[in-house]
């Protein structure tokens, strides 16, 4: 029998994304004559039925392409289940999981496999438990999830941020400035502490060390006693002050204005102007970082995330995720693998290089 | 008698500059054996007499490098002449120009190179009304000077934007969102006009053109019925809005503040998620606009711009600028180019040709 | 009556051809509701009448691509006229003109632009003659057609020829090394010229001036006695020697072979090896150049000409080429355009620029 | 006492090594306050006692910079010890080493920090030996170092490899054509590999599978026969034709000369165009795979490697070398560490998945 999988791309964009449905599609072919099918915009195209064959031909071209061909969809997902019912037991909202089943069924899919973050591979493994023969390929930029070395994406990400430092920086010392780049990292600093170290960033401060302002002023007036009347910033969203023994996330109240600008950022340049009396300027990265063709780590990584989800599905055991660990990729159980997110260390090796060669992590001088 | 001259950077960085500089020492050193003093940030190190010697050492490796080696001074320079006086002819602010002379004197400095935006030119020209020979080379990333073809960190800044266009594309496409990408242009629309020419923007707005935004929305509203479900749009910062026969500047009464985010960008932005119902996300380039290492373009037309200051400082006439008129560099009379702007031709060629291909300029539909 | 129109792309690859091809669709459609047919594999398509309908969709996405949609022909393309006889009068091949004159007429279209170089405009023109109405939009890499200030691709292709200097630049002070490139230029010296500015050669040898081997040799010693133990030389791959009164070119004998590699810039690599004793590597970046996603100068430029093309088309005259002069994009007769290559001016300004600032032309010392 | 730590660079070029001295020098100052000198041209310098003191001012804005700033040795290093005699006992060259250790105490340094390939490693495990404390960083672009799981410079290396190929897809498809793209990798495959799976290629040659020539054809047959009429194949430098029961090198007797070019690609070209009737072209990238700015993996790599090299260098032990283990730096003893090369699996996982994916590994169809 022919095996027939399909597949779906779910949440925040990500660079590698088409390169992990190019490797599922080439697996299918060369490797057991399979046929791939891929859902529109998420799980709303499972639910609603909208799908494409895939093939050689419309997945050729594809490799270097950010963005994903299937579309995505939001995190507020119009998909939920169970139904959603209110205190008087009222149906909020219909459990359209069935529907969703009944249209893999009656294409005769065996297999999905889910490419997303932690949201969507949730939702992966409740089709699982419902029957459905599901194998998750982990999704995020932010590089937070436990169960994977690295995420794809992220490489792509700290790249781009990387450049735009590279380009800050000699504006910032011909001008005397400071320069504070926002990036993304809601909840995890991973993009700020790789970017940061490698764009050359002064100070970098992430959501994993509350940062207390008092120090960084103090290493920006170091840096003017050298001779380097300019900085540079490494500030993940998320960054929070240490204030006494409080820690204040005051940037959040507007967290859901979807086009606010330059929360933290614009508030640590703010007070390091009028401390230092040094101009500051921010720059707010913002979706850059989503986009981009992706690098050749992340190619590659997703080109191996491909060909080990096609073979998983059609092998087994399903219900697993694969991962990256050391330099193998591997499977483990889906249950096991969301809702672990990985924060970076405060002790780590990483961040103790980073204070060994000057950098203040906002924490102390 | 060996040649000695100086050279300064004045006003906002531009990639090309330190070209400019390497173009300037290199000729004098292999055409004329002459001497190259650089002063420290623009005119306020001509004041303060602080400079050094360049040479072929200390000018070698910076052809590709942004910024400038000489550092630059703000556009709040301290240098102003003549002296200000109040209304009751007390004493704002002193003359320091006879200051500058005296360590030109002093110096045995022949003739002062005074790279720079219409504000540093024009101090160029006064210095020469005071029997000081000067050459100007004009700089800004704007390109709105009118008496030179283009200015050098224009090709830069518009590959810098287009590539941040490309990274947004997929992500849009994928996302079906709204991307206003805000990028510099006060006065004059240059950058958004061709990067977003070049980025393959749906929706233009420029100084030159006030928008209607109603037009805009009925664009978005076409390309979903096209099957298109997401639009780049690029907004010049100094864009605005046609309100009846009434011309609103609404974000520029905010514009002192210096870590302003997104004025206008953020307006557009909000208004068309509203009116369209689909999300919008901004993005402001800032300063990553001034940085980077410069295109072949800037390259080669800082190095003949730089090799044409130092012919002219040596065999005159002076009080000149050197200018980019077809493929030949010329030199016009400094009193004749500064100060008159050019602004895109809302009837020109390129806004034409831009219109043509569909591209909506905010006027009309 | 509906305009319909045809496009082909002939001749080598060049970075923005599909852009032309864009601007052509867009503006068929925007402005005129025409009709577009693009034959593949330029002339030969037409021949073998393979076409397919252009539209908004299949020409979505292709601004930034490199290549041509369309694909292209060789030179040694089968298509010929008139016929071609012997010194006996047999015949060698047919015309087949008629057969592509047929082709356009049953699919009813009344305008053919043409996208190519030399060779192919001159087959347009020829059209032309037979009473086809055909619009060309020069193409050539090599920026050396007479009609036009500059060629689309030229400015990617000194990019990535500069992206390839700035490489090699630490890598060759690091080592001590000589680096030579060679880089497209059988007949003219623009790209070796303008790349070799750009990204601070030591040492440019183009066709248009022989080169005396002595010279390159005592440049690089005086930048050793300088401290300088690297050299950086950009060879057009049709440069020649000078010798005595005659000048040889030895490294033509094998250019019939289409893997060669490194003639010229492998000899004057031995030379200099020998005479220096300094170590030297070869780069050939061959069809490197012809690649690539095209800069925003390009982008801009190739839309420009396909619009500019499609108005032409429809509103005529024809026999016409489009091409940029200062910053407008004008028509001038095919007739007038064909055949008139534009070399590099030994004398010019440019090559003034770059004796200025200490570069060795290979001529003298 | 103040600690005192001399630091070289021995061997080929790869990007990150001037972000390992940086990495070496800020954390002497910021943790130990340490003192830190730099010899030239690796052990040449050692051997003559050129050296320069390496402090923060002049290890600034190195880090994203290819090459080294202490230049480097070839690998006809004029170092050899112990001493050299010929059958009759004659001196052929002196042992050196004496001397170098000598030019160590005189300038009172504690420890030398060696950072170079497996030559230089075994020269540094030569001096330990000796008595003197040295610590070792391991340099490849090759990768091909057992002892840890990624060398600096092959991330850089095979993200420029990937740009040449994204280049040459599109000109590739365009004109029909089998574009050969010769890398490095004399005796490990895995710049091929690697760049080859992120590039796109459909045929990738390493020294570790000899190669069959008509498997090669039969794919680029079965791609034509899929409408694909174009392949592009990545070629190490030492890949080698498997021919009967015998592995013929014959692409190595030239291998001598220094400006040797495409020895092997060229051969395959060649093969391919006759047999397919396809035109080939062949791109040499040389030593652009060892220059360019270092990407975001390997500027943190090598910054995460200096600092242990640092506090190693204070802390000991000694005679070990630094490596990358999983997610941690680490140290192994140099004896163990040098000598051991790692070469591709041809059953691994990554050769699994490119054949998974339709890739041609040259061994079968």
């Amino acid at each position: 029998m022919t095996h027939r999988v399909a597949v779906l791309t779910g949440g925040g964009d990500a660079p590698g994304l088409n390169a992990v449905i190019r490797g599922v599609v080439r697996t299918a072919q060369y490797r057991y004559q399979a046929e791939v099918y891929g859902f529109m915009d998420g799980f709303k195209g499972l639910i609603e039925n909208r799908y494409i064959k895939l093939d050689r031909s419309n997945t050729s071209g594809i490799l270097h392409r950010g963005g994903t061909i299937l579309g995505t969809s939001n995190r507020d997902n119009p998909f939920r289940f169970p139904a959603g019912r209110d205190a008087q037991g009222q149906l909020l909202f219909e459990d359209v999981s069935d529907r969703a089943i009944e249209n893999l069924q009656q294409l005769g899919i065996q297999v999905l496999i889910v490419i997303g973050g932690d949201g969507s591979l949730h939702i992966a493994h409740e089709f699982a438990l419902k029957g459905i023969k599901v194998i998750g390929v982990p999704k995020t930029i932010d590089n937070d999830l436990e169960g994977t070395d690295q995420t794809f994406g992220f490489d792509t990400a700290i790249n781009t941020v990387m450049e735009a430092f590279d380009r800050l920086h000699t504006t910032a010392e011909s001008h005397h400035r400071i320069m504070v780049v926002e990036v993304m990292g809601r909840y995890a600093g991973w993009i700020a502490l790789h970017a940061g170290i490698a764009g050359g960033a002064d100070v970098i401060l992430i959501p994993e060390i509350p940062y207390d302002i008092s120090c960084i002023i103090q290493k920006i007036k170091q840096r003017c006693e050298q001779g380097k009347y300019f900085s540079l910033i490494a500030v993940a969203e998320g960054a929070m002050e240490k204030e006494g023994s409080m820690v204040v996330a005051a940037h959040i109240e507007d967290s859901t204005d979807p086009i606010r600008l330059g929360g933290v950022g614009q508030v640590v340049a703010a007070k390091l102007s009028k401390a230092t009396g040094l101009e500051s300027r921010v720059t707010v990265l913002g979706h850059l970082q989503r986009g981009g063709s992706p690098t050749a780590f992340d190619r590659i990584l997703t080109t191996r995330l491909g060909v080990k989800a096609m073979i998983q599905a059609v092998e087994g055991p399903w219900d697993q995720m694969t991962a990256l660990r050391g330099n193998e990729i591997i499977v483990i159980p889906l249950a096991e693998a969301i809702s672990k997110t990985k924060n970076v260390n405060p002790h780590g090796e990483i961040v103790q290089a980073a204070r060994a060669i000057g950098l203040c992590m906002g924490d102390e001088f």
